[in-house]
């Protein structure tokens, strides 16, 4: 029986570690992929986690799990299919079938962004291709990018770009937003964004970088090519909540319920990082509630 | 006029440049001391923030510091003695009777420990002495450590130390403690506590390192002597809100109210770090706020 179990080994959870081993908790960390570190091992540049300007998102992955491995946290190469809330333990399910006991778990395992699922999305990822305007928009001052999507997320990243960029191309498929009413009223009043409606992405290409992509005009029937060298893509995130459905409130967009204390409705059971719901998802946003949360598990633990 | 004035240049107010200068906002930041990193230059050793582990708190100032510099933002050496909502534009008023007017403001203040003023305390300062056992706690594994005061936060400080260290003697003026009754159990329940009742502190010893405490003995009218390698003082911390009096809403303990999203009752002004209501003081929580309070700016600014 451990202390705790934390599922994923993002910044929420390598964090989490790290503070709940100098709290003296007995801790394991549970991650299916062979490497830790989260979405931030598939970032080009990162040069907003503070101290560590214009670091590869490989080598801050590599960083954090190294301050992991200083402090001797385990670390479990596992899926995790199911958990259990028995009150005062709680039982992790793996694909392998095997099953682990904690007193109190955090859950960790973040959020993916959805695809476009064309060609070149893959290839250029982290190479033009982004799916973040906060983290990459910096890198893209003066130039000429896309924003693809129609929703508050798409709206508000063409609106932030349109500030440092040269020109921001909004490619939406349908001809209307789904953003809010405002956010579109801020859009519209930005002089350098441009809003290609009816058009998909057909594909991305480029060369080293991004070049471009090509659109298909539904109401024309025709193909466009469009030169850009960032191309951001806001067609929704995706929680990864799968085995932990039923066990924890969810929002109606799936985020687990949590405050900043990252306590759930479950006693015992945390929820850290971009897998809560929050208004900022950043590295260091989910490096504080690795923090955060394993106070909530000391205070959980010391009243058992 | 500024986008946005940031006072204070510790953690929190470093990040909110660092996020404020990639967003595209014309930004100052204004700091009292000729050295940026708040308290966190005072720190002998961080070894909490993720990704660099065993660091000195000079060495992560210094690394914080030239992050910003690296994002060019302008710094203004300034003690500010007031500010000002106008509506649209903020004034901000300095000792040297300067003012300057921006858009938006945070408030990156931070907040400071009590002092015991005893002798001793400011000479171990990080060697020994130290106000934060979460921070400090995990560098005494194994040692005896004394804990001065009787609050929520000295009893907390000894539970958590009580499970890493030999021995935690806790050093109290009165015969009673102030702390909730549910934290008293858990201190009486921890074997390796000894509550020194009647007791202050006289002064602080030691060599390269502390050494021990004297102690008074009110009652008995006799000093005693305590071999100890640490010494975690929790009587009190001070929010450092002079400038914001009556302007921005307090709780009772003159923490500016703001939730994580640094969102204050004055529209406009936002409060970052360790000045605002929050659970947990910490590096990493402090620089989170700063990426969360420039969003938030964004958000503010956008809507104008």
């Amino acid at each position: 029986m451990y202390d705790l179990i934390i599922i994923g080994a993002g910044p929420a959870g390598l964090s989490a570690a790290v503070y709940g081993r100098r709290a003296g908790l007995d801790l394991a960390v549970i991650e299916q992929t062979p490497m830790s570190g989260g979405q931030v091992l598939n970032t080009y540049e990162v040069d907003n986690y503070l101290g560590m300007p214009g670091i590869s998102g490989f080598d801050l992955g590599m960083k954090f799990r190294e301050h992991a491995d200083k402090m001797n946290v385990s670390f479990l190469k596992e899926r995790v299919t199911a958990v259990h809330d028995n009150g005062q333990s709680k039982t992790v399910e793996t694909a392998s079938g095997a099953s682990y006991e904690a007193k109190s778990l955090i859950l960790a395992t973040g959020a993916e962004h959805a695809l476009l699922q064309v060609p070149g999305e893959a290839q250029w990822k982290g190479r033009g291709v982004s799916y973040c305007a906060t983290c990459d928009g910096a890198f893209f001052k003066g130039r000429d990018v896309a924003v693809v999507g129609g929703g508050d997320v798409a709206v508000e990243d063409a609106v932030y770009l349109a500030r440092m960029c040269r020109k921001v191309y909004l490619i939406h498929r349908r001809d209307s937003l789904r953003a809010a009413k405002i956010l579109q009223e801020r859009l519209f009043a930005c002089e350098n964004v441009e809003v290609l409606w009816h058009c998909t992405v057909s594909k991305i290409y480029g060369g080293d970088l991004v070049e471009g992509v090509t659109l298909y005009h539904k109401q024309e029937d025709k193909e466009i090519d469009l030169a850009v060298e960032g191309v951001f893509i806001a067609v929704g995130m995706h929680p990864c909540t799968e085995a932990f459905a039923g066990v924890v409130s969810c929002d109606e967009k799936g985020y687990l319920i949590a405050g900043e204390d990252c306590v759930t409705n479950v006693p015992g059971v945390f929820a850290a990082g971009d897998i809560r719901t929050k208004s900022l998802r950043q590295i260091v946003t989910a490096v504080a509630d690795g923090a955060c949360a394993v106070t909530s598990v000391e205070k959980y633990l010391a009243g058992m």
